[in-house]
């Protein structure tokens, strides 16, 4: 699942609690000798100077990442894939003054009237750049970081019974985390607020993407305890009680909690959904969060008023939603010459 | 209007065609006097070494920028108001051999199994910052790049009557800019699609935030030439042939023009819009736009869809949307006591 995935990758990207010690605070020169240098068990065998790139994975220009495929070629002569993610670090508040003040150089590029703009070259302790390696790199670890096309499908409620429905049943997703958070197996200190009916009560908590340490990027999810619905797909009007209390009473806890009121929150459920257990998404509306775009987000107020105006909405409307190339379903929907 | 307002910005961000010329190519090193030795008509009056940090108006850690508000001080002391903004440069492809594999400084920070982090510190000339200045700024400027609160509206058919149209009726936005597309008195030469029928026909034009450049960030905007459509609010089943005209001639043409399939286009229309003329927002379905979020963007098919089950269904809908604490028609709204 895509919840339990993003745990995985987060592990990943974290490098977990890791088999290895910090190395010394001092930065260290690299050279060819640089690593094979320093290289013990506690060091990767990863070779910066004997990387090669091959294909630019991925990158973003309003983001400062880039995700490149490589090859490293060893001391015999053989080659292996590595993966390499670049991400430019934050500006931090703090160190502004230094950066402005302080040995950096700069080159004005352009000055009109009361606008000037400059290249600005930092000291190199103050404009640091994230590196992640993955090597040696599986063809799974290439294809996870490749970006790639996206396809819009025009769901109608047939195409859900034909195709999309009897896909997800051929699925073996597990979703143990969330039945072991439900029945308080795991997380229950992390609960900030549920109602226990079992048909029209959920389970209010933060999402693993939350640190909780800023209002700013503010995500907590509500899970429903009634089993079986697995999405928007599967909501009729008699679901409208259990819509309303995760909409009210999440709003309520969340301005207890988080001292943020419900016209500053963004309440949506996912259609995909990344796994098949009614969930609610609760972000700061200030918050550009991820899977908030239009073709994928259905606020929950307006699934409301839909269910309110016609109890079999979505049964019978067709729903629109982007997949990857790779997602099996596309498969479907272009076998059947829906897409 | 927004996209007018865009136009205007785009000029202060890039500082216009600018008075001054470039500065040599190589760096110029920073002091207190750094700046004054060259001080010409050709550079501008500020100081970095005389900038101090009053207010972060702005930042984001996930697009690497940061707007500060400052004061520079005189050498009279006098103090004046200074916007600094401060991006870090993309990672280009081009570079990154040199980044990994030359001078480059670097610290391993964890190792685990096949992953590892680095922090890398580059040469200063291959990772520098830009820097964009507005000094002396006004209250004006400083606001526009203040970050702001946004607050939920729940706009019922009723509040639309009540509140935001007479709201609408008393402004003055002049979309003059509009008709001068629709009557071919500007940017002709730019229209890539027209359907000149005056009920049901439209332009397409590129929208001025796309170079046009790679296909990556398409977007493109449909104009209608029938006058007197604000909004979503003003559709009914009426508009229905020029909805679907919309929708099907401009895929067909974006096609034909740029080689991208329709299943690969976001197609959706803005409430509340950024001008009051309805147009219809085309961009490439890969392309994190702004704008698109679920509180915003309404997927012309959706729209299409609503409108054949109820004739009245924006009329009568309760629309969500979000508005800036600074916005006039939120007030209007807490007034109303709506928000």
């Amino acid at each position: 699942m895509a919840d339990s995935g993003k745990r995985k990758r987060t592990e990943e990207a974290e490098g977990g609690d890791g088999d290895c010690v910090e190395q010394g605070q001092k930065p260290q020169p690299l050279d060819n000798g640089g690593l094979l240098g320093v290289r013990t068990e506690l060091t990767p065998a990863f070779s910066f100077s004997a990387f090669r790139v091959e294909k630019v994975l991925r990158e973003s220009a309003r983001e400062k990442i880039i995700f490149l495929h490589g090859k490293v070629s060893g001391d015999s002569g053989d080659e292996k894939d590595a993966v390499v993610i670049l991400e430019k670090t934050p500006l931090q508040v703090d160190r502004i003054s230094d950066l402005l003040n302080k040995k950096s150089e700069l080159k004005l590029q352009i000055c009109n009237d009361i606008y000037s703009t400059y290249t600005l070259y930092p000291p190199l302790e103050l404009n640091d750049v994230k590196t992640t390696i993955v090597y040696p790199a599986t063809e799974k670890h290439i294809q996870k970081y490749r970006s790639q096309d996206v396809y819009l499908v025009q769901e109608t409620g047939d195409d859900y019974k034909n195709i999309t429905l009897p896909f997800l049943q051929t699925q073996s997703f597990s979703i143990q985390w969330v039945y072991n958070i439900l029945e308080k197996k795991a997380e229950a200190d992390r609960i900030i607020y549920e109602n226990s009916d079992p048909t029209n009560g959920f389970i209010l908590i933060p999402d693993f993407k939350w640190d909780q340490k800023q209002r700013d990027d503010l995500y907590l999810i509500a899970i429903c305890h009634r089993r079986g619905l697995k999405s928007l797909r599967d909501l009729t009007a008699e679901q409208l009680p259990l819509l309303r209390n995760i909409l009210q009473e999440g709003q309520e806890a969340i301005l207890k909690r988080y001292s943020l009121p419900g016209n500053q929150l963004r309440v949506y459920v996912h259609y995909q959904p990344s796994y098949y257990h009614l969930h609610v998404h609760f972000t700061a509306l200030g918050f550009d969060a991820a899977g908030i775009a239009v073709e994928r987000a259905h606020l929950l107020s307006d699934v409301i008023a839909n269910l309110e105006l016609d109890p079999l909405y979505y049964q019978k409307r067709t729903l629109t939603y982007a997949l990857r190339a790779n997602e099996p379903l596309l498969k479907k929907f272009l076998d059947a010459g829906k897409c």
